[in-house]
């Protein structure tokens, strides 16, 4: 089966796929928001019939969350499983939106047209470009070049707290020769790319309890402990002077960078200003002695991702509040252990705590990091694929982010897992206007029908 | 005229001087909510309406934030003018309230009847006690025993924009012998209390900035920089180990305790174990070697009463927020400078600054303590007076909170304050649940009846 007739018709088909792409985009599928339950269902229900359309046997999937999509259809080749998620992250601050985040509008910029709403780029968009190419081929030539497994999750963006049992329990359905993940990016917007590191991730909420109730400042000020300000040490301690992270063996199984890897990264001539500049920082804030690609993508790293205590609205209220309560994040690398670091950080949140005051934890999800081997001729033939399409040759990079799913791949079925993605650092996602490029859309959508071309 | 029967009536109208009361507290008047602006301006016609029913000449009176109310009325004794507010203080969270907080309720609860609802104690409660009063004075003789003006403010909650502009404007109306304020508490059930010592208040909202957006944790995460920790630092640098603030020349114009003073406070027998147990807790928080009592009504504090920043809604979303913002007060006594230490708090916050990062600060309000000489004979018959009424001798005391309007009383009218109220250290202001004990209103009515008669 040839490969330009797909890739012509992939070109010509393009404004029909981002009509598609549109329609999904409207679904508000936030999954980490009880109130969107619906809509989550909706864009499974939408998943399910787009890929039946182009003849794959697909499935909405109970779980005792959102549900997953389940779709299989055959193929001449090697059989692949494909991975993305439907659901997105939510929308606040809404009133930093330029329009509505569920209502896309393609716009021109001055760096290109991009798609703009909530999920373009994390994770609706990427996911499409796999559909579309499959769509293409199906087109063209009547089947695929390679047996085909579809597996779409709706609570990526909040732990996937299903994820794993729905793996185990499915497991002979699911396992397969190779897993391609779309959900990482590109290097920049001519270097493709293929994500072999990946850090791990750990969620804490921690919430601390003074008084029983909320009280009057000019009354118990002075007197009564005071949650926030309890919460604001802990948070100041967690870092020491030099930027790192001071839970007790917070560092146990961190690697160094082997002196390979360090040569490949600085090859990689990362602008450092530039990433930082786009964001209206000049500073790498981290640990001291690192570049920001060494933070970015091999170095462990704790942030507070939300805050929250007392009055917070417009004007004053004296109020001592009852409780404060932050949201805490660890990204891990090498061999870090979750589930040591989630004790060794409550113990020592306990330990800080004044008296009369209390703490209680919610676990947000642990996953270990992952890092992947890239020496079976997977790996090479999708690199030469991805290096076809785009103006410069694919790299094998690093990812700041968490992708669990790629652990379980390799832990629960023995999948290799194969990350290709092609979002922008300045994409925006799980941020106010996220957006997603059109070239990265439909040089994506080419990708993959050059991938598959490659694997079959 | 005799004291006697207006007692008497008092006694006899106390179900429909509650439905009056349960009619004020209806109208919820957050002064500090834009939403509730027209709240404010029904809570002004409201007590124009009720002055005008006992034939005092009322009118609403415009500022440019929320109305004004003053009346007036002859009478045969001295000029007194009374003040308290209508405005009440918002009411989150939400969720904490048994019920609805402008739903007024007389319950029972073990410690007695209670009014519940928001305003119930600050300060719609403790406002209609003196026109109670007034009312039964009026409806027994006739007339009153003093000259009186009546003048209500609607911002005492929101810092009080309008005040001294309105004060200074209508100098000559305002200007009377004594003003009688009716915003504070008991010592406790058995004892009435006269305050003279009052700490001042400093207001400061900050806000950090430091990407120019919200970022992804996973992508940004450890290089750059995140405000909410900033921000933490900050707090927890705002008070030294021993519990004193560390804004540098706050401590200057604070007094230490005259040994007259002490000996009267230690007289007092303030029960510092119940205080604290009531709200959950069992150490005195602050500065090492202070009395809880000292703390509260002769140290100077600095409270975080409200913070936020990322994402706070329930689950988790791994954002490294743009900005983070915390409101914090400081309690004044003696001759500290508000606006001294403010330019001293501000310079120390901006110091305290990172690369990268910007910080904005709004000011909410800065008002000096206030001391009041006891001398004159009007304070020694109004003591004499409660004492009449309650079931031990009246106290001098301090409180812990700030009533701006004491010092504006003195500063700009000339016009000596006399500060009586009825609250209780449970009434839970500017909390959930609030309450005022049907015992406070009732025998806060008979008060006011006893000390116009001892003024008169």
């Amino acid at each position: 089966m040839s490969l330009d007739p797909v890739l012509s018709r992939i070109d010509a088909d393009l404004e029909a796929a981002m009509d598609r792409l549109k329609e999904l985009l409207r679904i508000p599928s936030i999954s980490t928001d009880p109130a969107y339950k619906d809509a989550c269902e909706t864009a499974a229900d939408w998943l399910v019939a787009d890929l039946a359309s182009i003849g794959v046997e697909a499935s909405k999937r109970a779980t005792p969350g959102h549900p997953m999509v389940i779709g299989h259809v055959d193929g001449t080749g090697p059989h692949l499983l494909f991975y993305g998620h439907y659901d997105v992250q939510p929308v606040d601050p809404l009133e930093l939106w330029d329009r509505d985040p569920f209502d896309p509008e393609v716009q021109e910029t001055p760096k290109g047209k991009v798609i703009r709403a909530r999920g373009a780029s994390d994770d609706k968009g990427q996911l499409m470009t796999f559909v579309e190419a499959c769509r293409a081929w199906k087109a063209e030539h009547g089947t695929l070049p390679c047996k085909i497994t579809f597996f779409f999750e709706g609570e990526e963006e909040s732990g996937s707290p299903s994820l794993v049992p729905f793996m185990r329990e499915n497991a002979d359905e699911l396992r397969s020769d190779l897993a391609l993940i779309c959900d990482t990016g590109l290097f920049d917007s001519r270097v493709p790319a293929i994500t072999t590191m990946l850090r791990g991730l750990l969620g804490e909420e921690i919430t601390i309890t003074g008084p029983s109730k909320d009280l009057h400042s000019g009354m118990y000020g002075g007197a009564a402990m005071n949650p926030i300000r309890v919460l604001s040490r802990i948070i100041a301690q967690l870092h020491d002077e030099q930027g790192r992270i001071t839970v007790p063996g917070f560092y146990d199984g961190v690697p160094e960078l082997s002196s390979d890897l360090r040569a490949q990264w600085d090859g990689l001539n990362f602008d450092h200003s530039a990433f930082l500049g786009d964001v209206g920082l000049s500073d790498p804030a981290g640990e001291a002695g690192r570049t920001a690609l060494e933070m970015l993508w091999s170095r462990p790293t704790c942030e507070v991702n939300g805050i929250n205590g007392g009055y917070t609205g417009d004007g004053f209220k004296t109020v001592l509040p009852s409780k404060a309560s932050a949201k805490i994040s660890f990204r891990l690398v090498g061999q870090q252990d979750p589930h040591a670091i989630r004790d060794s950080f409550r113990k020592m949140v306990t330990d800080m705590l004044p008296p009369d005051c209390e703490v209680s934890f919610t676990g947000q999800g642990a996953s270990r990091a992952g890092a992947f081997d890239t020496s079976g001729p997977a790996f090479e033939a999708a690199r030469k694929a991805l290096s076809d399409e785009w103006p410069d040759p694919a790299a094998y990079i690093g990812c700041g982010g968490s992708i669990p799913i790629a652990g379980h791949f390799q832990e629960l079925l023995g999948t290799t897992p194969l990350l290709i993605g092609f979002g922008k650092d300045d994409d925006q996602i799980h941020s106010p206007n996220e957006k997603y490029d059109v070239e990265s859309f439909h040089k994506g959508i080419r990708s993959w029908a050059r991938v598959l071309d490659a694997l079959s």
